[in-house]
């Protein structure tokens, strides 16, 4: 992508609202722009990443056998009135009225509309276990958005819906599910922690939440350094806990996942029920498992900033290449920077080119803040040697490489 | 995909509330199902044909210089009061009110959040000309949803803007724009016409729209069987037509596209200028530029089946290969197709295995009905000579090949 027409629009200031870090440099890196409290546009730059998040997700949920569906976001209120959450659920739930006056919301999860999916087109226990998942825009009228797309209104969320025959095979799927968690967060890049956790609005038996590691998140998260005890600071008993205090260790986690094994909390009211092998009419048994996928592209940067910006891990990156041509003006640069991007592209590397005709500071200031791990800029100084010069967004080394070099640890990491 | 663990529902009857052959086949053939009036669940094989129209769309959109973002749903009122279009949309525009009484809407279209974006990101005929798209779902309140995804209230659409310094160049971005929607609509394998429209709600100067040709289209296009003469009978005078009567003929289509040139029908009474290279202000000019991404799907159905269902084209079918093993309690059987079920994956095809252990009536029907463009049907006495019986879905004729063997129209079609 040439620099030049990319909407990406930088901001050298910070700006007055955003109070984290996350906030803020999505904001001057031109990832997102807010149309209104806790609402927002993605520009170009912001959706590249939200899809590569999207696409891990993706990938992992179907290697798990979980099947892709698409739910709607405009919600009929009967349906919740059925499991008596339309009365629990409280104001985040924006209730709206369609022009016959009938009762609607806006979904912010999809327990009753997936049970009663599953209910009309599931008679037997042969037709089960199913996983099924979407990835979709949900809306909660929180009552003070703030933090950018940490705490929004309108998000992108990963939802995935287990049935099963009975408690026993539900478990089953709630460990399947489990699994294909760490890996997702193992392959993001992020330092991550699972937990033990309270179920909260959604009820159900027990369930784990799965937190980036970072100083500015908001819950507190405490585990064993020495075991495997680890709880969400709300499940935490220090009067019955029997771990040494010494050995518990406390840290700041932003929730980015959350799985629940539900059971029977949205079947039985809802009469979703299949014939077992037993001739039986059973209650399904369900589990549902959350990911916050704008929410993990905040926390990615909450863990991975410096002071000059972000610095993306590798899997999440919107571009894995920089390109910073030092003298736009300059036929001899023009030619070199062209090839690369040419060369680097045809690598199936993803490439952002500063082709623009401005200052070498504003473009590497631009180039860290942005973040991508590599930039590679071409001057005419190097130029005269058919030298690069590589850094690394991370660690800031450079090195001079032959032109048309890609730095070995880069090999192999095209998208 | 084995289709013993997948989500598709099939029904033998007709449902009585369909009327139409794509809501009927779509119902059929589980790929959606209705949540509430006009609003629908995808289910994994109306999503998997919705993402490759979504995909064909997206590849030519970035061909065409346009790049992705994404906008909210709910949109702030107040953007359309400075329009005016909040007074002009009418009960079409479902208005909301947040939990702190302030006015939303769910967002038919996009132009009043995309121009606020641009006028507060661009400030120089430097930045411009820029294409901004996004593939996004809709909502638009019909007094009377019908037709299934036809005519739904929340629906998935691509909706793109062009923003240039002038109109000269605005109608540039338009040309380039409609070249585009003729490669997008060639590639979905669809027979379509463009015609002069109305400009309808949206506004602005001059407009096309992209008709899918069906019987069962609610417009009326007229054209000239000798010229370039197309347009909707909304647009076409009798009695100025210079055209002889004889010459001209008529269609039904579906309308899947419409593009605007727009001008300053948004921008200029929300204020979004650009300096100009003369030193002055300017209005920035506009062209808008729809395609109705779920109508397609249905679209496409009116005009590819039979009495036996669905022909999809091969561009937008849900698989490339439909494998029916004949005897799922026969292990020669069940070995022979676990073979072919591997390898045709490997070729990159996409697959769809019947390995469900019913009879062989149900699985043709179901095969028929779902309308893949090949099937490959193994069975016991095919297998005693090595033989597999291929299957066009859309001509009917079969071939026996060897174990194996592709028919050679489908190499190198794999998705």
């Amino acid at each position: 992508m040439r620099q030049s027409s990319y909407f990406a629009p930088t901001l050298k200031e910070n700006p007055a609202e955003a109070q984290v870090v996350s906030h803020r440099l999505m904001l001057r890196a031109g990832m997102i722009r807010q149309v209104t409290s806790g609402i927002y546009n993605y520009l170009p730059l912001g959706l590249k990443v939200l899809k590569k998040v999207e696409n891990i997700i993706r990938e992992e949920m179907n290697a798990a056998g979980a099947q892709e569906i698409l739910m709607p976001m405009v919600q009929p209120l009967e349906l919740w009135k059925e499991t008596g959450r339309d009365a629990k659920y409280g104001t985040e739930l924006l209730r709206i009225k369609d022009r016959h006056d009938r009762d609607f919301c806006l979904g912010p999860t999809h327990e009753e509309v997936i049970t009663d999916l599953v209910r009309n087109n599931v008679q037997s226990y042969k037709q089960l276990p199913i996983m099924l998942y979407q990835i979709q825009t949900k809306f909660r009228d929180e009552v003070r958005p703030r933090f950018g797309l940490m705490r929004g209104r309108e998000f992108l969320m990963k939802d995935c819906y287990s049935f099963d025959v009975s408690i026993d095979n539900a478990k089953k799927s709630y460990e399947l599910m489990q699994k294909s968690y760490h890996r997702i967060f193992n392959r993001l890049g992020l330092d991550w922690r699972m937990v033990y956790a309270d179920t909260g609005d959604i009820g159900g038996d027990y369930s784990h939440e799965f937190h980036v590691l970072a100083e500015t998140g908001e819950d507190t998260l405490i585990f064993d350094t020495d075991g495997d005890y680890a709880v969400n600071v709300e499940k935490h008993d220090a009067d019955t806990c029997a771990i040494p205090s010494e050995r518990l260790k406390e840290a700041k986690g932003i929730e980015v996942g959350h799985i629940f094994l539900l059971e029977g909390t949205y079947s039985a009211p809802m009469n979703a029920n299949v014939l077992g092998d037993d001739g039986k009419e059973a209650t399904i048994q369900m589990g549902c498992y959350g990911i916050g996928v704008s929410r993990i592209v905040a926390a990615a940067i909450e863990q991975n900033y410096d002071e000059k910006g972000i610095i993306w891990p590798e899997q999440l990156a919107p571009f894995n290449i920089h390109i910073i041509n030092l003298r736009a003006k300059d036929d001899d640069c023009n030619n070199a920077c062209e090839k690369l991007y040419s060369q680097f592209k045809e690598q199936n590397y993803d490439v952002l080119y500063d082709d623009r005709d401005i200052g070498a500071g504003q473009k590497f200031s631009d180039a860290d803040l942005i973040g991508c791990p590599w930039q590679c800029t071409i001057g005419p100084r190097g130029l005269k040697d058919s030298i690069a010069e590589w850094k690394n967004r991370r660690t800031g080394e450079t090195t001079n490489l032959p032109l048309g070099e890609i730095p070995q640890a880069l090999v192999g990491k095209a998208a």
